[in-house]
Order: structure tokens, then C-alpha cells, then sequence
């Protein structure tokens, strides 16, 4: 096998303190950029482009460092470390904000050297659209871009997600981004609409109940690994992308095959991400507990056809 | 191929009055047996055990008899049919009941002739828990049985409704019944708990995210087939359970590759009843038509696994 592709990933790393019902972390590691990378690090080599404030405790630095992940465009700003404290309630299904310190993360300018500009894998996490769209006009021929977005900007910054949509290969919204930003409740109908309106393939991400990749040639459904050791839904998005980005930059292919089994290696590693606080169970996967659960997956989804009349 | 063998089912025929926002019905052909039967007569014969009312209009019965579907034991009762009037708003999730008028049906009682009696697949519609029982006890020695029920009889008869779930070969139930009566707001360990309670098998079905299928051999997760023609939710579940045991019907068998397959055409027929008001739309289908959405829900879901690592 040829060596994996290296991926970048611009996005946040943030300090989570969050309480679910399994339970509570403060000031835990967080943010788009570290689930990602985790969870992608698993497949290829992944650079980090994100900011942190002066009070980031080396030990998170550490995590990531273990799992082999470029920390040269991690920049350290004067100021404290973005934080986000939420909670979950018993269906866990949406996160309740209680309270967001974007500190450091207000001014973050990406800054890409000229190996991350080369970088052929890159996953554009849920920043502003104008920085996302600058970091794409920085990016020396790359073979796949993946986006992520949310209400946030769909509300303020319409026209330029839809500039994203239409310059990445792929965009990742969950089921209410897709719905608002094509104006359509139907979530097929919804996806139709995106291609219509530029994009070149859509992931739209349901929560437990799994994912859909949508584009001209390829329709692909996958359900939900059914988690039971559920704890913190936060990060399952991100660690999923990783999967997804990871496995393509892993093989270097881009085919419906290919396609499919990454959105499987998405769901595992979602399905991961989610039995822990923080990305602390991702980071300590391994390639046969992966592989196992993808199987697993596949077990639970696939049929034989025979002839019906 | 040897012949199909024969499904029972024991229901309801009603007249519905429905309002959705793609259009309304006054008095269409309606109730569980109605379904069910447009939707599993294309795979195997059917009797019905149900009751209409005197004022029940001749064409239905005729919609049913060019399906095929053995009505001698739909009986005739003094009254009037069984009536329900409902709407669905823009979600489509859940429907809101404007009215419900027993009639004829509050009086039910099945009568199973000989021939009902030795049926080897049994569907046992939404209908008391008690009745239900008083089916299964008559039957001799089925291949199959499936059940059927509702939140109103697992909120007032919970005993019968586990009696039921114990006897039957499969359950048939929805999230919110699963969860009610498991007690467990995890689906897959909802599940999980039904089996521990008794159950052989249960089929989850969870609309427009799919069903899955759980026993203490097999679990078999499947999406919905992506309906864009969407126009009236009713029978969903019934048109499921007509595609499903008619397919184990067809073949006769009860293995895992004969499930998965069955689970794949349950979801191909309830994809088609929300196409239309009433179970005309599934009446006129064909063989050509359901076997395409069956291959082409295999084709949304199917992907070969390679090694990853």
C-alpha cells in the first residue's frame, strides 16, 4: 500500500465542560480540531491548524502529540483557551449551551505554512464560511475537501456558506443545517435541493439514526452503530469526518467503494467518540477494535438479494 | 418454487377521513387489515378476519377481492363500519386524531374457521391483547406469527401485551411502544430488555429512520427507502408487516438471509402505501416495481468491506 495522504484539518481545540446524564467533565479537552484529529489519526497523518490561549494545559497538547498529530500550526495566542460548557438531558439528542468564552478563538486567522497548503486531504470544521473559503483559496490542488458549517452561520452568513458548498467536495450538515439551509423539511428532498444549488455531494448526519452521502452518481444510508455505553454525544460530527477523510486519505480513493466503507469508518468512529468525555476513548482505539466495529456494522446492514417472483 | 403458504390476519377495516399537506380523503378504504393485505397478497395468499358495518361500501371490498385476498371472514355486523378521522402536519411524524368511532368494531370478536385455523402465518393486527391471545390459542401449529399493537393497550392491558409479545414468534412494535413498554428510552437496550422479558424477536420500526430487527440470533438494522412522493403516513406499519411475512411466506423459510431479505421488503412496501391515500396505490403495484425498490433500497445500503489496516 502506498503511504496514506496527509490531512489538515482547520478548526477549534477548545476546553468542554459538560454534563450528561452518565455524568460530568470540566475543562476537558474539546473542540472540532481535536476530535477530528483523533479520531482521523487513526488512518493518516494529520495536521492541526486551530489557535489556543496561553492557560492550554500541556497535558491535551500531549494527547494529540501521542497520537502523532502536527502541532506546528497550533498557534498560542495571549489570552485564555476558547471554552464551552453545555449539557445534555435525557435523550441527549441536542446539547444545551450554558454558556460560550470564545476568547482567543474571536480572532482566529488561520495561518497555513506551504506544507499545509499541500496538504491533499483537508477538512474545513464549523468556523466562519469567509475563513473557511480563505483557507480553500490557499490549497495547492488538493484531492478531496470536506466542510462542516452550522445554524450560526446558515442565520448570519447564508450566501457564503453556499460559496463553501459549491467550492468543496464534500459538505457534512447535520439534519437541521441541511433542512434550513435548503429551505425544505423533507431530508431527501432537502439534499436534492443542495446539488441543485451547487453542491457536489452532501453527508447530512442524523444522530443515532446514522448518516447519507448524496451526490449525482452515489446514494449511499448507513444507520447509527447502536451505541450502549452512550456518555457525551459531543464531538460524534468531527469523529466522524475523521473517519471518513482518514479512510479516503488512507487508500487514496476516491470511488463509490471506497466512499462507502469510509462513511462505515465514520460511523465507527462516532459510535466511539460518543462512549467517552472528551476524545480520550477515541485517541485510544486501536486498528482492530476500528476494523471490528466496521465489521460489526456491516453485519448488522447487510442482505443478500435472491430473486422475489 | 413451491407454492406460498397462506397468512392470516385478524384487524381492522375501517373508513378513514385523512388530512395531510399533500391533500385530503373522506371515508378511503382504511384500518390494519386493509394494509396489510393489499400489501402481502402480492407475495402469498391471504385471508381476513375483521368486521365491517352494514354501510361499508362495496367497492372496497371489490379493491380487495381483485387482490385476491379471501374474505370470507370478514364479517358483516348491524351498525356501522369502524371510522377514523385524523391529520398529519407539515413533520408527517405523528398523526392527530380528530375523531375515532368504534361502531361495529368495539364489538368484535374473531371468528376463525377451519381453514383460518390452520393458516401458517399469522399476523396479528393492532387489536385487544386479550383478542389477540383468545387468535393464537385457536391456531394450530403456525409457522410464523407476528403481532401488532398499540401505546393504548400497552397503557392498559401491559400483562397482555407481554403475554402476546412471549407467544409470538415476532413483535412488531414503534419507538415510542418499544420504550413504553421496555420502560427504556435506548432503543437498542429497549430491545434488548424486550428479549430479556420474553420476547423472541421484535421488529423496531422508527418511520421515516427505518426498522430494525432484533432477536437473540440476529440484529439487522435497515433505513427507509427515501420516499420523495410522500402523501399520507397511514398504514405505514401494516404495509411493513405485509411485505415482511409476505416474503417469509413466499419462500417458506425462516433464516437469517430470508429475514434480512423480508425486512428489505417490508420497508420497499410501506415506502409505497405513504405514496398514496388509502392502500390503493399498494393494490396496483407490481412485482417489477417492488422488486426494483428492493434493489434499490440494496443498492442505498449495500458496500463491500476490504481490509483497512
Amino acid at each position: 500500500m502506498n503511504p496514506a495522504h496527509r490531512i489538515l484539518v482547520v478548526g477549534s481545540v477548545a476546553l468542554d465542560s459538560i454534563r450528561t446524564p452518565y455524568g460530568e467533565v470540566t475543562e476537558a479537552l474539546g473542540g472540532s480540531a481535536s476530535y477530528f484529529s483523533s479520531s482521523a489519526s487513526h488512518f493518516a497523518p494529520v495536521s492541526v491548524v486551530a489557535v489556543v490561549g496561553e492557560d492550554f494545559p500541556a497535558e491535551h497538547r500531549a494527547l494529540l502529540g501521542r497520537r502523532g498529530v502536527d502541532l506546528s500550526g497550533l498557534q498560542t495566542a495571549a489570552g485564555r483557551t476558547f471554552r464551552w460548557r453545555g449539557e445534555y438531558m435525557a435523550e441527549l439528542g441536542h446539547a444545551h449551551t450554558l454558556e460560550t468564552q470564545l476568547n482567543v478563538f474571536a480572532e482566529f486567522h488561520p495561518r497555513l505554512d506551504a506544507e499545509h497548503c499541500r496538504a491533499p486531504f483537508v477538512f474545513l470544521a464549523n468556523i466562519d464560511p469567509d475563513l473557511q473559503l480563505e483557507v480553500l483559496s490557499q490549497m495547492r490542488r488538493p484531492m478531496l475537501t470536506l466542510s462542516d458549517t452550522m445554524n450560526y452561520w446558515i442565520a448570519r452568513k447564508p450566501d457564503r456558506v453556499f460559496e463553501v458548498l459549491r467550492r468543496v467536495d464534500v459538505a457534512l450538515l447535520n439534519e437541521e443545517e441541511a433542512r434550513a439551509l435548503a429551505g425544505e423539511t423533507h431530508l431527501s428532498r432537502a439534499a436534492d435541493k443542495l446539488l441543485d444549488q451547487g453542491a457536489n455531494a452532501v453527508i447530512i448526519k442524523k444522530g443515532e439514526h446514522g448518516a447519507l452521502y448524496h451526490s449525482r452518481e452515489e446514494r449511499f444510508i448507513t444507520p447509527a452503530y447502536p451505541v450502549v455505553a452512550l456518555t457525551d454525544p459531543t464531538g460524534a460530527g468531527d469523529s466522524f469526518a475523521g473517519g471518513f477523510i482518514g479512510m479516503l486519505a488512507r487508500f487514496g480513493r476516491l470511488d463509490g467503494v471506497a466512499l462507502r466503507q469510509a462513511m462505515a469508518c465514520g460511523t465507527a468512529m462516532a459510535s466511539m467518540a460518543i462512549e467517552g468525555f472528551s476524545p480520550l476513548r477515541l485517541a485510544e482505539t486501536s486498528p482492530e477494535e476500528i476494523e471490528g466495529r466496521v465489521h460489526s456494522l456491516h453485519g448488522m446492514v447487510h442482505y443478500d438479494l435472491f430473486p422475489m417472483f
